[in-house]
């Protein structure tokens, strides 16, 4: 780990000019994965990883809002600008946008969470200052015009809908209303109906204004790259809109809050006429910043992680109660959540509901085989080192480090830290979560009779 | 293009051992991209296809057979058999298969379709023989107990309930058997509940020793390898489960047919409580081996193929009518279809509908604008070079093309063939595929007034 990004503060060069500040994080071993950071005057952090074995490059810009920065009223606010951060610029149409992008066969795309809103392209190395200019273009001159934003409140009508009709999908926010209630991290992030139609093209303005500022946000970019001219591209883009005024301004530091969660033995139930149930059972995690979250790592792949994790073979393969049933993990600022996931037909509800439980009550108590957390090691250690060659990864990593944690880790610190988990840390961070009452969201046809015995999962 | 694999003959060493034939096919630059054959004694084929600045590998065995294979009470045997065929060996049984590749953090998976069926793992290069151990144990010496054959049994009818969940998935499997009817490409790759309950041990059996002899496989492998080294693992992995016993077995040829699909303005609706309508209209479209493919690819890529294409602009960004469309096409040995799909609230279908036929019956009459055409070849020629860096899209691709092909082309070629695709071939290539009269196939809650108005779309 290294020294937080945002303790850097601005200086001038004797001819008066701001001088941005550049550090190497990490040092990479034969030019493959150097970490550089360069803060420029303005508050703008621009993370680089370097990967000369590829011909590609992905970049990214990472905004420091989420749906979690909304009150009620705003609901969606984040994820509606995000689309209409597509439609146009004082430079470029929509289909100039997309068209620029589509004729080198990038992959531009964009993704809203509940802390953060990511925009990146994945193209060939030679096709990357395209791809700055491109995106540095959307985040600092989007016009947000009335008539975009009406036409957009459609499509994301329909992306609401198309969300609804995906039950293995839609029930995760069942789950995050479940644990969290009505607020923020409990509401969904594309928003409602209703607060989607509520929304105006003056409250979305005000809100990228608000957002958006250089130092409330983070370039990323990896693969076959060089550090001082993807400065040089970026700072110029950004200039070039007017974006850098300030050299005083510091970036923000990472997101911290206060929330508790203790949610417990709380049953939600959405019904529905679909073929299979959808099941959340789950309980409070740990925050990101968590110095168990290795452990609980370690416990989330070995309970639901694979084929051969223990609910895996106990649900599917002994038994063939379901298709797709796993274990995950979010991590938040403050607060986090861990979950089971499993459909199934109706009549299985309660077998599979027992044997999660089951599961989830036998591990807290007794914490994992050394068998079992040896190959969970290493099967987070191996899919850590098969991920190094995808250059959206790395852009993830370091982007998302950059504004959550305000440091970078290096791979081979990542590996050391995984391989360092203990038997006695995985069954305590076991017996810390899983021993929790856990509760419980569902989607499906169930009968009044099947839907009263949910309670018996969570009591 | 290169010699037609199927024509190897067996030939054997001065000592009489059965002698391996191999060929270069492709021959990289600086050791990327060398694609290689080895045709074994006992008609087994092997393609490789080295890219040494990757440190990961992808291994992979395809069958030559998909649903297509099946009878009608034979439905969904194919995937059935895919299922079972991780359930057990004489050496392993399920765990140890999936423990095997989790311990190492490889990706292990197979999929089923209408005339193949694939399995592979991506795994560190170290790792490789223990993937191609593990592989080739499940292809030779699988069990098909008759306990694992019951119990997987509930595990395929959650998947099918699970895919009937899922409209925007589902919608394709109506479309096939709006096109195909009740033949065999016009079934569902999963089968029915009633076919699937209907299967027994004895007749998977049957099916995996009829299919997967080693003349009807090819395996495939790309990443940081060496050809030789995978050839020698493989054979002794066959011959150590005696299945490489017919000197003169020579290797199945690439699927050949005779379908002619003419099937025109048919109207499939699926009455469904869903929040969209999920559409596909579409038509017959080339097979496989149909010189006029690559116009075909350019033309879809420009229709339906990106942000920046026709449908995209028209439904999405001019007027929000939907969230997700894009058109496809799927080829087979015979025959093949060219589709549009679109997911709308059912108000919207009318629009929808409206514009894509327009759009098609437009593009169909007067081609695509060079611009337009230049565009979409640039996205393909960029995205297939994109791709060169996932070992796992490689093995999909020479294992594919042996399989359907029996040749392989290198990737210079494939952009020289985007490359030299002339406004004339999409307008030619247009006015043949999208100048037919279409079916519709849609999945939705459609009242009779609205359903009734769906004709009008293809008439």
């Amino acid at each position: 780990m290294t020294s937080r990004g945002f303790k850097a503060t601005a200086r001038t060069s004797p001819e008066g000019r701001a001088v941005a500040r550049t550090q190497t994080l990490i040092k990479g071993t034969n030019g493959i994965g150097t970490v550089r950071r360069t803060t420029l005057p303005g508050g703008l952090r621009i993370v680089t990883e370097t990967l000369p074995s590829v011909r590609s490059a992905t970049f990214g810009i990472w905004a420091h809002v989420g749906s979690r920065d909304e009150t009620r009223s705003l609901g969606g606010a984040t994820h509606y600008l995000e689309h209409l951060l597509f439609k146009g610029t004082a430079r470029r149409s929509a289909l100039d946008i997309s068209a620029a992008l589509d004729a080198v066969g990038g992959e531009m795309n964009a993704f809203t969470a509940k802390e953060y809103t990511c925009y990146y392209a994945r193209v060939l190395d030679t096709d990357l200052p395209l791809a700055i200019d491109v995106v540095c273009d959307m985040l600092t001159g989007s016009l947000i015009r009335e008539e975009d934003v009406d036409v957009e409140r459609g499509a994301i009508l329909e992306e609401i809908a198309m969300t609804e009709d995906d039950p293995g999908d839609c029930v995760h926010d069942l789950f995050a209303h479940t644990m969290f209630g009505d607020s923020p991290l409990g509401r969904p992030v594309l928003g409602t109906v209703d607060t989607v139609n509520a929304l105006t093209a003056d409250r979305i303005r005000r809100f990228y204004k608000k957002h958006y500022g250089p130092t409330h946000l983070v370039v990323a970019c990896a693969g076959n790259i060089d550090h001082a001219k993807v400065v040089r591209q970026v700072r110029a883009a950004f200039e070039k809109a007017g974006a850098l005024t300030d050299p005083q301004a510091v970036p923000v530091a990472p997101r911290d809050g206060r929330r508790v969660v203790r949610t417990a033995g709380r049953v939600e139930l959405l019904g529905r006429k679909t073929e299979q149930a959808h099941l959340v059972l789950g309980m409070p995690g740990l925050a990101r910043t968590d110095e168990r979250r290795w452990a609980l790592g370690v416990l989330n792949t070995a309970l639901g992680g694979g084929m051969s994790s223990r609910l895996f073979q106990e649900i599917r393969e002994k038994r063939g109660l379901a298709y797709s049933v796993y274990s995950y993990t979010s991590g938040f600022a403050d607060c986090g959540l861990f979950g089971v996931y499993a459909g199934c037909r109706p009549s299985q509800v309660h077998d599979v509901l027992r044997i999660c439980r089951d599961e989830l009550d036998r591990v807290a108590e007794n914490g994992l085989s050394d068998e079992e957390i040896s190959r969970a090691i290493g099967q987070l250690q191996g899919s850590t080192v098969l991920g190094l060659e995808d250059t959206g990864a790395l852009m993830n990593r370091i982007g998302k480090s950059e504004l959550c944690w305000g440091e970078q880790i290096s791979v081979d610190d990542m590996l050391a830290r995984m391989a360092a988990v203990t038997p006695d840390e995985v069954r305590e961070v076991a017996r810390d979560i899983l021993g929790q009452r856990p509760s419980l969201s569902v989607i499906g046809p169930l009968k009044d009779k099947q839907a009263a015995g949910l309670h018996a999962a969570v009591s």
